[in-house]
């Protein structure tokens, strides 16, 4: 077995603090990764406070941001060998035999999906434990490869926040001629300002904080509508082929839909705890819709970090040790963060 | 001038009363309709008791389910002549020059719709009256033309129930191979079966009362799920590719988006009054999307109404005279009607 150290929640809603715990000896197929760094989601917070009702076993140690150094390899992996830079996403095995795990979009796979955390390892029958540690044991065909080009801490929160916006640009066709709003600028949305910007399409902030104008322009939007001013409503009207709705808050999303063209959608890629409510006209006179997307499968999750590495980017982060993790989680929920908190997990090593 | 008798809403919700009018006298791309059955909507109904908060003008003349003969054309007609079968549903004029009049989409014009009733005409700034009237004068380009296969009375609804039910189906690729479920069993949706099987896909009716099981059948459906049944809920999960909504009454969206696959739409093509709202993860879980759809453009009406007509059937009907109109909009409310109210025009004409 294979000692960690980590950060766990003990119990639902309190601080982290340090836990240790063994990782899995590595099976045939299993990569052992040193994690150096791990990106912050907004979904830690949500499952150390148990608020999506999931009833979550503890102690929980979250974290699926995850990018390290391969220290070992099973005997059969050939993807990996030690002193590769790997990451690790939010998903860590799934049925492997369904029509969406066949298709590579194991994020909707119709078994069981194996998340980084929270889980139960299929190998050990024990729980997950994510990425505030210092190692992981990962199955290869679940390990992403990091290229050398990425900055492994701007690269981490590609894991998540890179790919749940990523891959709905890509789904609904963003690209060049196409008009693309992203609502709201936090962790995912300035991910998605990037990516929708490299993919080549017209890229347009919608933010209630006018503060953030600069900030977006430097993420290259194309465009800022400051929606704290009802004047943007109209004249966005009917703009957007494609909005990345980003926003966990409660917000009003027949107003937004309004703002697409025919045919467009709006996808939900935050989980507002409020259920969207939508006037009907609103989808039926210009034959709109409003869609959800959960992150992306681990072939398409790779396509990202390589075009990503291509482009030269990543997150805009700000590293913290382990010790500030609980502060970083009340900066977060006052969205004063630019825009990604990435743990530097040699804090947690010495 | 041409003089048409009609019955109308002379004040929000106030029953229908008889109301004499003219028509405008026909200019060069005019058709001049003698009209012979029109159907009864729902949404004459709401229309009517000024429902929808539209800020309704009175008197009313509702009905846009229009089938009748042509009685005389305009110098520069082309498509009509005298004799003809002719028929008009919800729309009669539109912008003609926005990019979705240009694409044939005239329902989604960006414009300004005239609607049948209850808009201004273009040629006289006057209201639009409907089809409950003994007359109407229309452009030939929102003029459908009716096989002489298809019986006239069984034809009205096909302008509206039909064509509401026909694109969506159409837009979101129902046919062989695909599972389609059709979300309440009325006027809109015995045409979503009928018209669902004719393009040869698989017909699921998803209805709250059992004993539409038997006519379900007869219409041609596959299937039949009691969904007063909770058990329906779980034999069904994940099972459609498309559900159409047709249900105006209240119901619980997230439990019908769960019925659907990976990348599954459900179509709202009801209005139900109180906005739909879903559970986020009903959406994110499997990138399953919720659209609206407004009855089709005028070439895709044509082309339902000729796929009816060699197909061979139309709407079941039951036809009333004039008369009996309120009667019919109190029975419609407590849904006793196979499936579509028609009134026989010879009614008023004598």
């Amino acid at each position: 077995m294979l000692s960690a150290k980590a950060y766990a929640a003990h119990k639902a809603k309190e601080a982290l603090k340090p836990f240790t715990f063994d990782r899995r000896d590595p099976g045939p197929y299993d990569v052992v990764i040193d994690i150096l760094f791990c990106g912050v989601c907004h979904s830690d917070l949500h499952q150390v406070r148990d608020e999506w009702g999931f009833d979550n076993a503890y102690p929980m140690v979250p974290g699926h941001e995850i990018v390290g150094r391969v220290e070992a390899v099973g005997s059969s992996v050939k993807k990996f060998k030690a002193g590769d830079m790997a990451g690790v996403g939010v998903l860590v095995d799934t049925c492997r035999t369904c029509g969406s795990c066949q298709e590579g979009l194991e994020q909707y796979c119709e078994g069981v999906i194996i998340w980084t955390y929270g889980g139960v390892e299929k190998q050990t029958g024990k729980p997950t434990y994510g990425g505030y540690s210092t190692k992981i044991v990962v199955d290869e065909n679940y390990t992403l490869k990091i290229s050398p080009k990425l900055k492994p801490q701007e690269a981490a929160p590609l894991l998540c926040a890179g790919i749940t916006t990523y891959s709905p640009l890509k789904h609904w066709g963003a690209g060049p001629g196409k008009k693309v709003g992203i609502l709201g600028l936090g962790g995912l949305g300035h991910m998605g300002v990037k990516l929708a910007a490299a993919l080549g399409t017209e890229v347009t902030v919608l933010s209630s904080s006018s503060k953030k104008k600069e900030d977006a322009q430097r993420l290259w939007a194309h465009k800022f509508a400051d929606m704290s001013d009802p004047k943007s409503f109209q004249e966005y009207a009917g703009y957007f082929h494609l909005i990345i709705d980003t926003v966990s808050a409660q917000h009003d999303f027949t107003k937004y839909m309004d703002l697409l063209k025919r045919d467009g959608t709006l996808v939900l890629v935050g989980l507002p705890a409020t259920p969207p409510s939508i006037v009907p006209f609103a989808l039926t006179g210009r034959r709109r819709a409003i869609a959800g997307s959960q992150v992306g499968g681990i072939k398409e999750t790779q396509e990202m970090l390589d075009f990503c590495a291509e482009k030269g980017f990543g997150a805009d982060v700000e590293v913290i040790p382990m010790g500030k993790v609980n502060e970083a989680f009340e900066r977060m929920l006052k969205n004063d963060v630019r825009y990604r908190f990435v743990i530097d997990m040699a804090s947690l090593k010495g």
